[in-house]
């Protein structure tokens, strides 16, 4: 059967939960949608390293702080504030539909499987993810075919990560990797980059992006070949490009990247 | 050779250009760089649909409108402006990056070869994109590994195209569609959609976004297996959900579709 949704609709609450995302957290790339949600929030809760970019905050609003492995707790903790009338947001980084709390939401709902959670006025707002913002600062590499992939193997096994690495580089699309582990646990990574070297030439543009948007930012452009995971941590993006991922060496030392709209007539 | 970018510097030059992405086209969902870009701008360049989101516009500034198919001459005629001394913005719906007006300037940049375009002050805005706002609408199906295919063959051959698909149905990804072609030239999605039911079950959730933010919008979840190719058209995104992707029937006839963060062992 299909359905024409109207999530849209607010219910007979006061309260309502909005999760948002800070985008790569420069203030002029979050959507004033999640900044009014902020302003008007009385609960916000997230991970304080995303509260601190959100803030500051009025003395009238409550902030709970957590720690980033709990993702499912304040999620419940959101719809029970919500449920007892409370105008509550979820900070997220990036665009919370991508690798992040709108999916611990959804999880939330689904296993409480309670009315008084199913009829909150619930919005999700999107954000620019992080993959996003480093592609914008140095040209257009997601700009044709691409797939956005986690390496993180905490909840699913990594055979199907492995999998998926192999299938999208056969594919020859472009592939953004979020979650590359940590120097502390490397293994991912590492695998990653041995799988991908056995299908992409190693001139093949990698893009390091770390921290977009903040003071401390860093975008790296390096061959495939050079790649080294001491570089990479859990703050980095990866953009490996396809077989036409081409880099433009611009004037005064300025170089782009960018993966073109054409592609070439099988031989 | 490894190189760390530093685009953002201001070259010696007044004239600027700055690629912007309208969003899905909610003003609330518009990055305020974006709205800066446009507000200091002189020049404005775009698709006239684009153009009518982005306005209205001051009496000063000027507005070159085009058709959606001169992207590389609309793309050219920008550099031309800034690198006469002027602020220009090229307005790209969703994110530039994606599938937009960014790729473009990227090749008529490497095309020109010129270094008094190399030198412009050149800065791409991210936006969030038609199927970051289609998922946010919905719940969370792009909460974990996801693609994000084109199905214009106007570029590149449909056999890339049907190879693309085939790996990606494969590797169990989400895939978002961009261009699924039109009532008139409708071979495209008819081809993707029985590539993908040869691979995913028919119960497989489906979304079609079409107009996300605007005031006619609409969001249907259907199963794969009745996915009708007459409701699908150039300002739709499809989301074709993985074999973990799910449907929650919340309260008051609300539905939400997510993929979860956890992917079963194999067998």
């Amino acid at each position: 059967m299909q359905l024409e949704q109207q999530n849209r609709a607010k219910p007979n609450s006061e309260g309502w939960l909005r999760v948002i995302g800070l985008g790569p957290g420069d203030p002029a790339l979050l959507a004033p949608a999640a900044r009014a949600a902020l302003s008007e929030a009385e609960d916000i809760i997230g991970y304080r390293t995303y509260l601190q970019l959100a803030g500051p905050f009025r003395d009238d609003q409550r902030v709970h702080d957590s720690d980033n492995r709990v993702e499912l707790e304040r999620a419940r903790h959101a719809f029970q504030l919500a449920a007892a009338g409370g105008r509550v947001v979820i900070v997220s980084s990036g665009d919370p539909g991508v690798f992040a709390m709108a999916t611990a939401v959804m999880e939330a709902l689904e296993q409480a499987n309670d009315p008084a959670w199913g009829t909150i006025d619930l919005q999700i707002i999107p954000g620019i993810s992080a993959a996003q913002a480093a592609a914008a600062r140095i040209g257009a590499p997601l700009g044709h075919d691409f797939c956005t992939l986690s390496l993180s193997d905490n909840l699913k096994p990594w055979s199907v990560i492995a999998r998926r690495l192999q299938l999208a580089a056969e594919a020859d699309l472009v592939i953004a990797l979020y979650n590359p582990g940590s120097h502390a646990r490397p293994h991912q990574f590492n695998e990653a980059l041995a799988l991908l070297r056995e299908h992409r030439t190693p001139e093949t543009p990698v893009i390091l992006g770390r921290s977009i948007g903040r003071t401390d930012e860093q975008v790296i452009v390096t061959p495939l070949a050079e790649v080294d995971p001491a570089q990479v941590d859990m703050r980095t993006v990866i953009i490996i490009g396809s077989s036409q991922t081409r880099i433009i060496e611009a004037a005064a030392g300025r170089r782009w990247v960018y993966t073109p709209r054409w592609y070439p007539e099988a031989g």
